[in-house]
C-alpha cells in the first residue's frame, strides 16, 4: 500500500514517438486535503476509487489504496466531487526497465505536461529520456488534487 | 444508490429484549463534509467503504455508495481518517415488516442511542415500537459525520 513515485516536467513532445498506450483520464476529488485525498477516476472505459495519504518528507512515498469500480458508479460519484475536475490524456512509455506515465492536461490545466515514474525504493536508479525536464516531486502545486483546486492556468 | 432513512431518539432499553444481531461498529471519516462524506467502517470482522451525498430537503433521502473491503485495508484506512472515531454497538431489531438499527454509542458519544429505519419511499408507513422517541431525521447534529467532529458529550 506504499507507493513510491517521482515526478518531472516534460520539455518536448518527443515521447509521442514512443508511447505504448494512450487513455483519456477524467478525475475528481471527494477530498482534496493532502492528508487524505479521495479520488474518483475514469480511465478509458474503467472506473477507479483511490485513497492516498500524506507524502513522506522526501515527497516520494505515499500510502495508496485503489479499487476498480463500475464505470456507471464512477460517473455517479464524479457528480458528488468537489468543483474542479481534471481532464488529461495519459501516455504510457516504457523506458529501460521502467514505465513513465506522461499526462497531457487540458481544460483549466492546458499547457501542463507531467511525467511520473513508479519505483521499488526511494534510491532506485532509472533512465532519464531526453524529453524529461526538472524534477517536481516535492512541489505540492503539481499534485493533481492541488491542480483541481488551483489549476495551472491560474498560476 | 438512493437511500431513504428516518432517524429517532430511543427512550428505553426495551429493544434489548428483541434484537436479532449485535455488532460493534468502529468508523472514521476521510471526509466529514455533508456534501460528500467518505466513511471507513469496521463492523464485526468486516470492512466497508461508504460514500454519501447531501441529504434531500426532507432529510430522508441521500445518495449512498458502499463496498465491502478487506478488514486489514479498513484498519489501515482508519489510520488516515480525520480525528474523531465513532465507536458504537449496533442492534438489529425486526419490527413488523421493517428492520430497526439501534446504535448505542460509547466513547465521546456515550449516552446517545439512535434508531434508524430504512424505507422504500419517503411516505412509506411503519410500526413505532414503544422504545422509539422523537424523530431527528432532519437534525444534522445526529449525523455520525457530525458526531465524529462534535461528539454528544460536548453538546
Amino acid at each position: 500500500m506504499i507507493e513510491i513515485e517521482r515526478k518531472f516536467l516534460v520539455t518536448s513532445t518527443a515521447f509521442l514517438d514512443e508511447f505504448r498506450t494512450k487513455n483519456r483520464i477524467v478525475q475528481g476529488y471527494l477530498s482534496s486535503v493532502p492528508e487524505r485525498t479521495v479520488r474518483v477516476r475514469i480511465k478509458g472505459d474503467k472506473g477507479f476509487l483511490t485513497i492516498k495519504g500524506k507524502s513522506s518528507d522526501s515527497g516520494m512515498s505515499r500510502m495508496e489504496w485503489e479499487k476498480e469500480i463500475a464505470l456507471e458508479e464512477a460517473e455517479q460519484l464524479l457528480l458528488l466531487c468537489e468543483a474542479g475536475v481534471i481532464d488529461k490524456i495519459r501516455y504510457e512509455i516504457p523506458v529501460g526497465k521502467h514505465l513513465y506515465e506522461v499526462d497531457v492536461f487540458s481544460g483549466e490545466n492546458e499547457g501542463l505536461i507531467l511525467a511520473e515514474i513508479e519505483l521499488e525504493s526511494e534510491n532506485e536508479t532509472f533512465e532519464n529520456p531526453n524529453w524529461l525536464g526538472m524534477e517536481v516531486t516535492n512541489d505540492t502545486r503539481y499534485y493533481n488534487a492541488y491542480l483541481s483546486q488551483k489549476p495551472f492556468k491560474t498560476w
